[in-house]
């Protein structure tokens, strides 16, 4: 017998343990064209929260009663598939199972040589494509530019602050604790760091770090930082909009000051980035990451959860900012 | 003796007409390299509301004392510039005055056989340059998508809802009475409008005449509208934040349902614009626009108030919804 996870209710503000469910399954056995997968690490992201929700949006809703779904590295224990063999190691968008068969469509084969498994699901993951793409595509960074990032010690924030050092911009991160405030600046190299949750007043904080003013501010969490950000950026100021984990448990839409009066005055852009949008250059993004990986320049952290069992527990803690890096769940 | 009109204080909220002061001043004769000027034309714009807040923006704020300043086309009574003679016309950024002396810089010759004067402050002015060069800049029209203009029957959204017609977009416009909303079907042929006065959910009226969904929104009111009109954007929507109107009286920030959760869903942009950032590109915007005027392509409308004792009056009467198309004053 196999075990799965399934979305027992959608979760109501935070979610819960008590929102998913353990079932046990029956192995099965992979047909023609098919294979079988054994889970090594599963991914746990904010983003998963919106699809718990009913409703439109970019990618569909989770059914209530069917298993979570969410990227994955496995390994290939059967093949009826030609393009994959026993003993490969593949990473998709898979079921939280611990054993399943699948069509071997839209699968990856992936290199432990290159990277460990793990990589594959952080910083040559979405992750890492994430801070990568949203930088070429919205950040447009210019060297000696200022760079602020939210959830700066988190799995993208980390490795957007690294790109912007690359790219030779001041890099500001702003994290929840004085020690991911000392970690991002003596493993990622930024240049200052803001602890939101000591500072009362994160308008002059920013302003303080940020003498210059802001040129890029890279978002992962909306909400109040956003706010104290527009009142520090600069002419022409992109505002990547990438999270707004401080929002995505809130039951209805919170307010906030309208930013449309400061983006007048500021000729500044704010733009959601959404990274499957960009799956045209996912292989030249990875190739450029592997590449600096190789090099030293990509440092990464991971919180390693061991056991499906606590893949829940895992992704709950996201939102109590438990991880430093990204959170996977060792199977 | 010569009148001016000064800033007396800085207005609270709505702007009124004890704001402003007139004085009489004594007639100057210009001198060396310098022009003497007769103002036949006052542009009165919303934003120069802003420039009324003793507050850092994109222009530096009026003082109070001093008189105000906005776009005037003029004539030449006499000059001591080489560049410029007796009886040219131009236009430029000069003080509301009925004459004054200027060094001659920063002006711009107009002929009045290529359009009438007062259009080189309407659609050959600031205004078609705002509405040509934001959608150039930001709203990267394309066949066939839905284009949603606010204050449609003003001077901006009108030229806004013509250039959309001629790039093949079905356009959509909102405005304060039915008779804007039929003004902008007949004369420039809006596809549809709405009266935000009388409609009560303006999510569902966009969402009505809106049926595919908006691509690209032009917003020269902000506020509420923006909200309603954020809940039916498209997949990669475009912005364009031109004016906030329904926000520039206000003395605090206004706080809305903050717009990141749906940016990120949809992938989508808002983006801050300012005509005076693309000043390079006037003189080929102007010639496009004139081309399209002279081919019947794009009309216009002016409500001209007459008198320069009414230049105060007019600006006021822009927050009070009474022009249709650009607001002018005849001296």
């Amino acid at each position: 017998m196999e075990k799965q996870i399934i979305l027992k209710n959608r979760p109501k503000g935070e979610p819960s343990e008590a929102d998913f469910e353990f079932q046990e399954i029956e192995s099965q056995e992979p047909k023609a064209g098919q294979v079988l997968l054994e889970s090594i690490f599963i991914s746990v992201d904010p983003y998963l929260r919106g699809r718990m929700r009913d409703e439109e949006s970019y990618i569909e809703p989770f059914e209530v009663g069917k298993p979570i779904e969410s990227m994955i590295v496995a390994k290939v224990l059967k093949s009826h598939n030609p393009t994959l063999e026993a003993g490969d190691h593949v990473i998709g968008m898979l079921d939280w199972k611990t054993k399943q068969v699948h069509s071997g469509e839209n699968l990856r084969k992936i290199d432990s040589a290159v990277a460990p498994l793990s990589a594959y699901l952080g910083v040559l993951g979405l992750t890492g494509l994430t801070a990568f793409l949203a930088l070429d595509k919205i950040g447009d960074l210019k060297s000696g530019e200022t760079l602020l990032v939210s959830g700066a010690a988190g799995a993208v924030g980390s490795v957007v602050g690294q790109i912007g050092k690359i790219k030779g911009c001041k890099v500001v991160g702003i994290a929840g604790s004085d020690e991911k405030i000392q970690h991002i600046k003596e493993k990622f190299g930024f240049d200052d760091g803001i602890n939101y949750k000591t500072t009362k007043d994160m308008k002059k904080a920013i302003e303080e770090a940020c003498p210059e003013g802001v040129d890029v501010y890279f978002d992962n969490v909306g909400g109040e930082i956003l706010d104290a950000t527009l009142q520090n950026i600069n002419k022409a100021a992109r505002i990547i909009n990438c999270g707004a984990i401080s929002i995505y448990n809130k039951t209805e839409i919170p307010t906030g000051p309208r930013p449309e009066g400061i983006l007048i005055k500021k000729s500044a852009l704010m733009q959601g980035f959404l990274v499957r949008d960009h799956m045209a250059e996912f292989e030249s993004a990875i190739k450029q990451l592997a590449g600096w990986l190789q090099e030293g320049k990509l440092k990464y952290d991971e919180t390693i959860v061991n056991g499906f069992e606590n893949t829940p527990k895992a992704f709950i803690q996201l939102f109590e900012g438990k991880n430093t890096g990204k959170m996977l769940v060792k199977i």
